[in-house]
């Protein structure tokens, strides 16, 4: 069967069709601007040239349409007739308390994933259109909503629970989610498999290291924890996000610049994180490490330094939560094609895990691959995240009625 | 030398006098209210009944009066005269970047603690009134600053620097300060001196769990992270303050409620830790425990169990920044009073550091002790901590020219 796996934005659709027998690829394209002037398209099907060219897209319903065509386009379309398609699963990104795994989408699912627009006010809106404008165009496809949150549900209320009163959880959810849920699972079952262990029986910690960025912990084949929080904001430092802060940081940010909560916010998601570390230098981490390979940039070096130890320190706390990990494991933008960074996160911070990294397997970068040497205690894996692949996987098991 | 060792508050002043050769408590006391209606006094010349007083003090100059009387009363005085005190030790809360240890106090520094007000608004005043009643009270006899922050100045930059835009930093000084130095300091001496090792040589992590609560991670001498910030508002959950939460944790609470930044600042301080995870019941830790131990309260059992998580996920954080622990030491009310929390972070959470505690060992309150087996890897101590003899130690060595 061909899925087709959808994440869509406010003013883009990105999708990939994959064959769910081989779970190969077979073409990918990406809509930008939509419903801006200048909007175009990028289709690549597998082992053809890649594509771009303008064309207009008043809204989402036109992405879809320009998709499909795309799609069933008789010169590189990858299907001939829609009618290949068997299912579309949906990138949703907030399930709330909703949703613990992928569902097939009612009219009550897509009221559900409305009520948690308020956790995910720029998000949702976007997946529930892509939702409808493939229902309306794709008549009788089943549709399935695979949500970022929901790997991250089975966490225990002492991890999901901030220290705030009680009643701002219980009356408008104000807790820990988590986010790249289907990465942290993608990542981790290949892990187990790599391994040659049963998933249910390890302990693992994720570092999903990309522009945006998390640790998760996995224990028995259930997220215990996870450094997002009720937004994407919590925990490591980022490209332009600044993780944790003191509370008292905003209320003092706040006083300096005469700015109410919103515009802090604003600071902190969009000028912080490595680019607000590095003085403005970059939020750009190939940038970064090569100023900081160079040595001449202290402005670089820092935002390296600290955000390598924010990663260390996460991967302590977590090793504690789990009481010791089984393996380590690198995925997403950096994590899969930085070994410096990987060298620096683990040596010296995590040898006394029984962490030994090899640096020449650690020497490569997108490929999967065990990077610490056959003594190491605690293994470092490199896995390159694929979470239209786990989306494409959801959608199948749910069609199939698994 | 007998040392008067003073921590001023806003409405309060309490005082020890100590010998500084045998380090013996001679005198203690606390004056009250000091300003508002029903000010009071209570005095202890040790070996002596509690005694307590009604007494009206106007202000900060009243108290240090009443003080100075108390101490060389004809009963139960302390000293026969004044001239008995040969320096005084004063608890400042922010030195900022201006002090890295303590130091006698001259009209620059006085000006320097003025600077830091705008890092400690509350309290650097009240400390700075207690330092000049004094000198007017004790003309000749030497003052000395002991900083709250200043044993927490040899951290570095990637420890210390938020990752926010750098010029917070630069032009406001928004960084990470840490607080409790003088504990932290304290007790990590005191680890050095009962494992029987040089302090230079030792990686140790800190635990102090009171009401108000910080971890600190001390490598070769040097504190190089601690859980307090900018504020003592971060880091672990306390008795109602929230510690570490999602920065867009304050966005919704104030959207939810049409609070602005500050209400939300005073719920995360007055009203959240311990106090909002069990939904009002209680703020002190004895309370939760004993109703943990009873089993049939979910709410006292989930802020227990959040609130030894979050201390488990810190040593963790820090025996990865430390590349692992010596010792970890438990002190404050928590810490040195409780064997229940006390093996509930250490076991299972620490296990894989090797930490093995003694369950008789550990079965203690309020002593010194090795609470870890023989045979542990890293070593678990309980030392209960003393402020006031480590602000006095630091007096006699300004005073001494040391």
């Amino acid at each position: 069967m061909k899925i087709l796996v959808i994440n869509c934005g406010s003013s883009s659709l990105k999708f990939q069709l994959i064959d769910s027998e081989t779970e190969e690829l077979t073409a990918k394209g990406l809509c930008e601007r939509i419903g801006i002037a200048g909007s175009r398209i990028s289709y690549t099907l597998t082992g053809h040239e890649k594509r771009k060219w303008d064309a207009p897209m008043a809204d989402h319903k036109d992405a879809v349409r320009l998709m499909l065509q795309t799609l069933t386009n008789p010169e590189d379309g990858a299907v001939k007739e829609l009618s290949e398609i068997g299912a579309v699963g949906h990138r949703v990104v907030h399930g709330g308390e909703h949703f613990s795994e992928a569902t097939l989408i009612t009219p009550q699912v897509k009221e559900a994933i409305m009520e948690c627009t308020v956790l995910a006010p720029l998000h949702n809106p976007a997946n529930l259109q892509g939702i409808e404008d493939c229902e309306l165009q794709l008549p009788g496809v089943p549709q399935v909503a695979v949500f970022d949150t929901a790997f991250h549900q089975t966490m225990d209320e002492e991890a999901y629970l901030y220290a705030i009163p009680y009643r701002y959880y219980k009356q408008f959810g104000i807790r820990r989610y988590g986010f790249h849920g289907t990465s942290h699972q993608y990542v981790s079952r290949r892990a187990a498999d790599i391994l040659g262990k049963p998933y249910e029986s390890l302990k693992l910690i994720i570092c999903h290291l990309g522009n945006g960025a998390s640790v998760s912990a996995i224990k028995d084949g259930r997220c215990i924890d996870t450094s997002m929080g009720l937004t994407p904001l919590e925990g490591l430092i980022m490209g332009t996000r600044s993780g944790d802060v003191d509370p008292g940081v905003l209320e003092m940010m706040a006083g300096k610049d005469g700015k109410n909560i919103h515009e802090v916010m604003r600071i902190l998601n969009k000028e912080s994180g490595v680019l607000g570390l590095s003085d403005g230098f970059s939020s750009d981490f190939r940038d970064l490490e090569d100023a900081y390979l160079e040595g001449n940039n202290p402005a670089a070096t820092r935002a390296i330094k600290a955000f390598v130890l924010r990663v260390a320190k996460y991967i302590g706390a977590y090793a504690a939560e789990l009481n010791g990990a089984d393996a380590i494991c690198f995925t997403a933008g950096i994590g899969e094609n930085s070994p410096v960074i990987r060298e620096l996160i683990c040596s010296p911070y995590l040898e006394h895990l029984g962490v030994e990294l090899d640096k020449e397997a650690n020497n490569i970068r997108g490929k999967e691959r065990i990077v610490s040497t056959p003594s190491a205690k605690t293994k470092v894996l490199v896995i390159p995240t694929n979470e239209e692949l786990e989306i494409a996987r959801h959608t199948l098991a749910i069609v199939k009625g698994k």
